[in-house]
């Protein structure tokens, strides 16, 4: 398991200015997604259950049909470090649409 | 199980004027879909999986990496029918990226 | 939508009784999955995801790594229903492995 | 990307005696496996593709409800690796059900 770094006070502000969608809360990062409906939202959840395994980092999250809650932070490391960044970062970006 | 209907040459080019990406392949409707990755081909798969257990009626489909080959046909009426038609609207309305 | 059914505290009992993991949590049903890892966890959740979109019912469930928690009720209703059963009944019958 | 090692002979027919239900079919591995219905097929897809994003490896696959075929080799080395012996090892492994 690779040591992850804690993000400081500066680094936080710039990912949840960069991703609105998220804002600090304690020792962690949250947001909120809703979605058309519950597939959608089930689809989305794949795609970022997909990211989770290949970064190895899982987050805590929540479902109710449309409505997706996610807390994310790097346990071992005691907050958010550049882990949850780039978890946020390659969850952000998804593009789930056919392209062609 | 519901009868289903089989449509005639006029619904079905209708409907594939409707979906460009489908076609006729003899008796059944094919298409390619090309996403941006292996996750968001697998993520629209998910979804398409829930439209087809809500429905009860499962394409034959390939995938490899970011491409997905679709075979659409209602087997017991020996064709394309109304219930096909009902799962590629619902397919091609997906919206898969969250609202707010 | 069809109207459902509140199951009475008897059918309650017997709903319980035949599926150890749930219990009753004043008017809903709540159970607590743990699996091998994360893959585990969210595959069953996708088989779970399959049978609520057959069903027109929508557990709300938490995820952390290979840890679910479900919570059941029939909003409409208020309270535990002949449809939450037959989501219970669905989900506890699920054969996931293959057959050969 | 790391270079990946063809397996020998010897190697090959090691991995189709330890996972009969995989055969070596030209310079891949092929398999196929049947499940409950669609429901427990599309589950074990997801399990796969969350071990696929994992190993960075992905396979050819289809799916027809309850069956799914797989092929898998190793593109850029023309044949079967290490990494597809890997990656059969993983899926094969695969524990579906709640522990608890």
């Amino acid at each position: 398991m690779t040591r992850r770094r804690l993000l400081d006070e500066h680094e936080i502000d710039e990912l949840v200015e960069a991703h609105p969608r998220w804002r600090r809360e304690g020792d962690r990062l949250v947001a909120v997604f809703d979605f058309a409906d519950f597939t959608a939202a089930f689809a989305w959840m794949t795609a970022v259950a997909l990211i989770s395994e290949r970064l190895d980092h899982h987050p805590d999250w929540s479902n109710s049909w449309n409505h997706v809650e996610v807390r994310l932070s790097t346990h071992s490391a005691g907050g958010v470090t550049d882990l949850d960044r780039a978890w946020v970062d390659a969850v952000e970006a998804l593009e789930l649409t056919p392209r062609t």
